[in-house]
């Protein structure tokens, strides 16, 4: 863990609680967003926060800093709300839960990026399309290229937003637990118990008859069977 | 999937996408809280939303629907804000990538539930101790009894939040994926990737010689490896 600052240092981006578990670098950032596949978006509405989980993709060299992609009904409460708002984007990886051997010093092991900007509503076809294939190939590298793309009426019926990556910050925490140095002798066990997004066996329909691609094979490997 | 509504149905709570996913019964909303261990509080900080992942308890027999407990410390800006407004409190399981042979019906199988509440600050020193038990108990069942409890000072440190468990909705997707009937011969795999928050070994801290307890195995082999 090393003493850092968020990476555009606003007063909300700004780290004010354990601010040695900030990243400052973007390469952090980016990698809770390639090591993801969902996210939390905050929006207000009506006053009220609303936070809905959902699907991103992103696209490194897109803008200044790097873009993520949301998308959603045209219909949809958080997309509709978005465009006219700052909205907050949350991403968090879970790696363990840390036991201390006191309650106070319990604690988690944990990646997590908090991104801050008003959404651009994505209107020109060829970048709508290009997001949504980088929102699919997200979830499952490749995929895009082994489905029917979008046509043009489910074009219409999907929003999407794109955020910039430049209003942001990283916090995390690893290793073992630390407990006070007049705790070390009680009599309970301390550690961590490690935690992951696992993959199991894939399950084919009913009504496909196919094998199950490498694709798919691939991205189930990598998400593989906890550590 | 059965057509239902949310539990108390107000503006916002009430589902607008795909309704057929919601669910109205309480015991739905209480399976997707004691199934999961972490969440994402919204607030409204000076007009923005903000989304932070955090632990939190139960305690079902509290309050008219129940209660949900968060804890921060006293000086984390979440915390602050929260009893002053509204919040957000969303939780969400992951269970599977929907591969369909079309990009526009891949979706994902997931519960989650959403709650709105402005939260009580829990002051009463006996309610404060046990929700900080219902928090620990929530990631490993039986730690709390496991632990030094927390002393005068680190209880001065923590403030607690009380959320009650009347205005939420619950939203959820299972089984396999479905495709428009003209795409059905398409020549793409279609199926399910399961996914599921999975434990490891248990790591024991290098300073500490005590076996891994019961508690801690039997919440392991609860959570297991990917089916």
């Amino acid at each position: 863990m090393t003493i850092t600052t968020p990476l555009q240092p606003t007063d909300r981006s700004s780290l004010r609680r354990s601010k040695e578990r900030g990243a400052t670098d973007r390469q952090a950032l980016y990698d809770v967003l390639l090591d993801g596949m969902f996210c939390h978006l905050g929006v207000v509405v009506d006053g009220s926060p609303l936070v809905l989980p959902t699907a991103y993709g992103v696209d490194l060299d897109r803008g200044s800093d790097g873009t993520l992609y949301l998308h959603g009904s045209v219909a949809a409460r958080s997309v509709v709300a978005a465009p006219q708002q700052t909205v907050c984007v949350t991403i968090t990886h879970v790696d363990g839960l840390v036991l201390a051997r006191s309650a106070f010093h319990h604690s988690v092991n944990y990646r997590s990026a908090v991104i801050f900007d008003v959404p651009r509503l994505v209107t020109d076809p060829d970048e709508k399309l290009h997001a949504l294939n980088r929102i699919v190939d997200h979830l499952v590298p490749g995929r895009s290229s082994s489905t029917r793309p979008p046509n043009r009426k489910e074009l219409a019926k999907t929003s999407v937003l794109a955020i910039s990556l430049t209003e942001a910050s990283v916090k995390s925490r690893a290793g073992e637990a630390n407990d006070e140095p007049e705790d070390v002798d009680l009599p309970y066990w301390t550690g961590v118990l490690p935690l992951r997004l696992a993959a199991g066996e894939p399950v084919t329909n009913p009504d496909c008859d196919l094998l199950v691609p490498a694709h798919i094979r691939t991205r189930a490997n990598l998400l593989g069977a906890p550590s």
